[in-house]
């Protein structure tokens, strides 16, 4: 079966998004009163695959994250 | 008042992911059925602000993406 896969990978809380605060300090300097910004990493696709949510959860141990520094979501829906 | 914003910066359809084949072609690699993967750039943060979509849109347009060869999407919920 196919799926369409969204997987949001964040940085651990307390570590450092160096891109993060260059971008919020220049939407700061544009006049938006903005705070805690950050920088996720962002993957889309499609997979197919019978148990997708087991699949999503190896992708981000084995490639996408770094188990150490980050932690990870991930949405799964069918593809019509 | 004060908002939670999180924005999808997507190439625009049919321009080249070069960063998405890469990732795609490892996670194929290590047996995973994978299609179309795409890398947007996704940002979180919170905005004091009294017509967030307005300025989340402004973001955009100004320093988020080129609105050559991107199109986005934004969420913005309030902060309880």
């Amino acid at each position: 079966m196919r799926w369409k896969v969204k997987v949001i990978v964040r940085l651990k809380e307390g570590l450092n998004d160096p891109e993060g605060r260059v971008i919020q300090k220049a939407l700061r300097n544009l006049g938006f009163n903005v705070e805690n910004l950050r920088v996720p990493k962002y993957f889309e696709f499609e997979l197919e695959s019978e148990k997708p949510e087991e699949e999503a959860e190896e992708m981000c141990r084995k490639l996408l994250a770094n188990p150490l520094i980050h932690e990870w979501e991930y949405s799964v829906e069918p593809v019509s």
